[in-house]
């Protein structure tokens, strides 16, 4: 039986390598040579793999989906009937998302846009101190990584409060769930979102959203670019109701050049760069996933095609 | 007997709020309002307080240095003699100072310069994702101030490794003493300097140390403009030996206009403003060691005039 690998071009001998350095018994073939469609049982690939593709494989146990969003999963065709999907979240994806928050939270609690622009005006001013605890940090999105991002910043003293659909605990945020999204919304002078992109979740990021923070909040989107209205967000923008936006990620991507993110003083831009996977780091993952596959047991990060992620 | 407060003028009014806060029972006279010499007991001052006029007070059992540098008081004519120093390090102080240091060394980590540049010139380019676990991070100076960066830097998975003068152990810190220094630079990619201003430390930041490091090192300084040699940094930013600086400190500040910092690309310029004392926050430190200058009890953070800090 043999793995079916399927990523970009320039990774593919890495992701090979790092899964035989796991399971040297592995036999892996490099998509589009998958050889005798039969012997496939498992596939590991990455976004841009065409789903109608792996209904080729009549024997097909398991699918790795790369990266740790799946919305383009409930796109149709979506994956073949009755195959397991499971997402890839690996623990250096999770501590690169959460440098990437840190970072850009930091960055605005310091001022530090406003200190860049001094330094290019070549004033020396000392702005007023701002307050760590009184700096509420709102987090949407309580998966692996919004909960690892909530608690490194409630380590360094933020108060942190976090909202998922389901309730749920962690320990030293303010949890909010369902309806508490408001409730929440009020208090938060950073709102980060970390969510999954369901048909719930798309155009979260919008004027009604947008303008219950309170006026001069920041926002932070590391998660899907169909999460944010953009004419929403950059008005926001423009009105200071928002007064500064880091964001990772756009419908479509590459941001086509003419789109106004690029230029805007309030953004601080990355493109999709907040985190990837590593694949030494996650290989151990999908290995144990592939095994979990041949003997039946339940998976890692099992995708819940009721629930939409 | 009464406490004299001597502090940045617009700073008067909420430093006596928060001393009378933790303790009613004082009376804080603002300065040049001294009233009766004989009557001081306590002086709270700030680096620019001259040290003659405290040789006024026949009765002046304590003085509190607010901020954590003491450099200014080893100049002459320096305190009265015989009247204990102590310096004002509050946890405040050193969470800013900690968010002052994470924030840069997340910025050149996950090349963050990088990013503007290609988000000015509109390119949607991810670069290669640095490796944490192989971004080695070096401290000198070990006080509150660089063990508390320390740790914070470690949980979140950088290597960490710290200098100090005499020899410390900080858990989950490789730390390095005395002649360990040239060691330590060897191995470290982004060094952070939180040292005291001594005799032996002014300086140190020179095209010994800076050639030392790795080519395309990165450093901070966040502690005086005295330990960095301006030209040789210069020199080093201009030639690549070092990738980036984040400057917080000058000498002279405020930094001259015709300064090559504020214009060099490779440069990240705040305003002396990575760390302030909030009065609110400092308080308590203040009153408590006003408490045990009283009694006879041993300071907090007493200033060690044989070792010049």
């Amino acid at each position: 039986m043999a793995v079916l690998l399927s990523t970009k071009a320039h990774t593919m001998q890495d992701w090979k390598a790092a899964l035989l350095a796991v399971d040297p018994s592995l036999e892996i073939r490099l998509f589009p040579d998958a050889g005798d469609p039969a012997d496939i049982e498992a596939a590991v690939v990455w976004t841009a793999h065409d789903m109608m593709e792996l209904r080729r494989y009549p024997n097909l146990k398991l699918i790795v989906s790369m990266g740790a969003g799946v919305d383009h999963l409930f796109r149709p065709p979506g994956p073949p009937p009755g195959v397991p999907v499971a997402r890839l979240v690996d623990t250096r994806l999770t501590q690169g998302m959460s440098e990437w928050v840190l970072l850009n939270v930091l960055r605005f609690h310091r001022q530090d846009p406003e200190y860049r622009d001094q330094q290019a005006r070549k004033v020396w001013e000392e702005l007023s101190a701002p307050d760590t605890s009184e700096r509420r940090i709102g987090i949407i999105g309580l998966g692996e990584l919004g909960t690892d991002a909530a608690r490194k910043l409630a380590a360094l003293g933020f108060p942190v409060s976090g909202w998922s659909r389901r309730p749920k605990t962690v320990e030293g945020i303010t949890c909010y769930s369902g309806a508490g999204l408001a409730e929440m919304l009020k208090q938060t002078d950073i709102l980060v979102c970390l969510l999954p992109l369901t048909p719930e979740t798309r155009g979260i990021l919008n004027k009604d959203l947008l303008w219950s923070l309170p006026r001069g909040a920041y926002v932070l989107n590391a998660a899907r670019g169909g999460h944010m209205v953009a004419e929403d967000m950059l008005r926001a923008l423009d009105s200071g109701q928002i007064a500064g936006a880091a964001l990772d990620v756009f419908e479509p991507e590459p941001l086509p050049a003419d789109s106004p993110f690029w230029t805007h003083p309030k953004v601080i831009l990355t493109p999709h760069a907040a985190s990837i996977t590593i694949p030494s780091s996650a290989a151990p993952q999908v290995v144990e996933n592939i095994h979990r596959a041949r003997a039946g047991e339940p998976l890692i990060n099992l995708v819940d095609f009721s629930a939409g992620y």
